[in-house]
């Protein structure tokens, strides 16, 4: 269908919002992106970033607007997990089928080209530019430089929140009555630390590979850079016995890392100091809704559905959002009461969907994975999806490798968890766990 | 234990703040007791109030700053629930043993009592003041005509935030990182309505009863007013077939008291006027934590813990914070470190189980009450609740009657629902709901 182009404008220049300006501006739209913050082009990166593992929902959603490879190019396929467990060589384990693999890529780097993109498409952004209203029914926006400043009024067509987690337009949504919200802590942070390339530029460690050294309560990831460097992100409690409160001395971090990282301490330089310098982030999971107002103001991404990184989906579900709008729109032209009413019905599931599937990876990694029963579960898991590979394609791929709703992962996931509990229930499944029994009994259940 | 005298906030002067300033006055603190809205005291009533249920938590609480009998003179003791099906006489259902009863009371003349007492026993009030920012570390406030006019600032040594469902003073801890919070609201309004007085100044129903017109998806409800008016309410979904949406004229709202309501309809004067003049209120279920600010800033009442009606439990939880407080600041004189810290560690859980009953009343209520399992579930534990006085209490009387924590009630309460599940699976049930056999099951489930 036709649609009349809109003036627009666009509340964050994160990856969202990049993102989604140049699929508007593409449509016709007149597009401008507002940030509080100066442009990530003119200044150094923050040093609290993830790396990004983008997938196949990720890439799909660039390759609608012709940016797949051009993205690929400052991005690094990661095929297999590297599991380095003390007092054991690496071992690998491949994701899955032959090419299929997550990539990554810096939220910096990545960021910087997308804003590139975009301006070079037309879109307009104004940067430093602090958004402290928003005139909901009236779409219209209000900056200035402080809060008590005066301020510049904006009058729009439609509005997009692409704000992330902290998102000051759902802020206003909230204020209204029947606005349902959550915001929920884990008790766990993480800290961003760098393991330098070689002399020569290459890699320190296998570079198609997500690195992971897994210590029950806490664990060490590293991702590959396309300068040979490596971004790694410690996950570890706020408090308790080991935890951020209780490693406040240098000293105190030398051991840390001595006792349960010692093959990556002498890798990571500046170690200590890096551990002191970068700030500690939290993590939360935050749901809400409804997700627009009217046909004026949508929430895209984190700020509709901000969740924890275990599963590295928070890019890639904020993509999907834009491929289902891009979508909404084909279908229903000017109609952005029913564009905007269609989107919130057909995500909001999939955000609920993800972040509970999030937060489990999350659980199971920090009080599962010492668990000599869940390690029997999955590798029974692992047997039959080889043995019968259309039968059983674990959660994992169901989410990474696959463009199917994320709603359907998590209930095909709780299926399969319910047919591993009786599984489990088998007297002597330690030792008969791959017998014909249990494949019986598993193909018996599905 | 001994306490040096502080210069104690409170935000909000309803009925937790004005208690509050009473218990903290008479411990020898200098209090001031902010408000943005007028004095009460000079301004008629909202319109949009359910009447309250004082129970035992807090006649406790009253009691113990020598003001339970002062406002038992302005309440009126419900011993039990009228029933009004139609086409049925109205029957009776006593609340629990002789004596037990919930008191009925305005929430305006509640909080003029209130308000008048505290500023007799010396604290400061503040209205029409108010509060935009709040300092948390500092304890410093902010007021002002405006967000965005000028500010004057005050110091003070502690802070109590008793702002209600939406307080300010949470939103400022909200911004933190770590802070979990969420609000849910649910698919119903409610709606004031009167029934006035006979002439003679006499109560038009039984003044002494709770009264209920149960209607399936939705509701009315009676409480008595000293002036011999009765406060109704009535709880309709927002959408829907039969809902506030659809009663959108005169003659709508007659048909629809007409058909549910046949008796009533002529006891309320200005039925149709009232219904479209009232507002329709939304209700929220709302959760937080942390309750406080190191020691400087605590959260008491609805700021920490909004819940829905149907419990009849919001005002006493309220009070039961203040009386734990209470006995924590005895206990601890000047720590008021140990005091929040213990405070809100004592009473989150039993904030989070008052919810869960609470929403779950809502639940039954609006679903459960037409199916007569459920109606046949409900006579077997009335029955045996008779029978074994001592070993079957119901969950509504330990809520209302009994001074033990929530999370009691609610944790006896799942293992009574467990026992009636397995209760309910017994062949003809139906028939043999009051056999030795069914008391047998029960008494060896227990």
């Amino acid at each position: 269908m036709t649609q009349t182009s809109k003036n627009i404008a666009i509340i964050g220049s994160g990856l969202v919002g990049s993102l989604l300006s140049i699929y508007l501006k593409k449509k016709g739209h007149s597009v401008t992106v507002f940030d509080r913050r100066p442009d990530i082009r003119t200044i150094e990166f923050s040093g609290r970033s993830i790396n990004l593992a983008m997938s196949n929902r990720g890439w799909k959603s660039l390759r609608v607007v012709g940016l797949e490879e051009r993205i690929k190019k400052i991005a690094i396929p990661l095929d297999k997990r590297a599991m380095h467990v003390n007092d054991k060589p690496v071992y690998f384990q491949k994701y899955g089928k032959e090419g299929e693999a997550i990539w990554s890529i810096s939220r910096g780097i990545l960021n910087r080209k997308m804003i590139d993109l975009a301006e070079g498409a037309g879109v307009v952004f104004r940067f430093n530019e602090k958004v402290w209203d928003i005139d909901l029914p009236e779409a219209k926006i209000f900056t200035g430089e402080s809060e008590k400043s005066e301020w510049k009024e904006y009058q729009y067509e439609l509005i997009f929140g692409c704000d992330g987690a902290f998102s000051r337009v759902r802020h206003k949504m909230q204020r209204r009555s029947r606005f349902d919200y959550s915001q929920s802590f884990i008790n766990v942070g993480y800290k961003e630390l760098t393991i330098p390339p070689n002399e020569d530029g290459t890699h320190k460690l296998d570079k198609n590979s997500f690195h992971i050294w897994p210590r029950g309560k806490f664990m060490l990831i590293a991702m590959p850079n396309i300068d040979g460097s490596f971004t790694c992100t410690l996950f570890l409690p706020f408090e308790g016995e080991v935890s951020f409160e209780t490693i406040n001395t240098e000293e105190k971090a030398k051991n840390f890392f001595k006792t349960y990282f010692p093959n990556v301490r002498k890798e990571i330089e500046n170690l200590t100091e890096d551990f002191f310098k970068n700030p500690t982030s939290a993590m939360v999971t935050m749901k809400c809704y409804p997700w627009t107002y009217w046909n004026k103001v949508a929430l895209v991404g984190d700020s509709a559905h901000a969740i924890v990184p275990f599963y590295g989906q928070g890019m890639n579900a904020g993509f999907e959002d834009i491929h289902v709008l891009n979508t909404l729109i084909k279908a229903h032209g000017d109609d952005w009461d029913t564009i905007f009413s269609e989107y919130q019905i057909q995500r909001k599931p999939n955000a609920d969907a993800i972040a509970e599937l999030s937060y489990r990876n999350f659980v199971e990694m920090s009080s599962r994975t010492a668990d000599p029963k869940f390690l029997l579960q999955k590798k029974i898991e692992k047997w039959f999806a080889v043995k019968h590979p259309n039968k059983w394609v674990p959660v994992y791929s169901r989410v990474t490798f696959s463009e199917r709703p994320y709603v359907e992962a998590l209930a095909i996931g709780d299926k399969q968890e319910k047919i591993m509990e009786e599984v489990m229930k088998l007297p002597n499944i330690g030792e008969i766990w791959d017998s014909i029994e249990v494949e019986r009994k598993i193909l018996s259940l599905l």
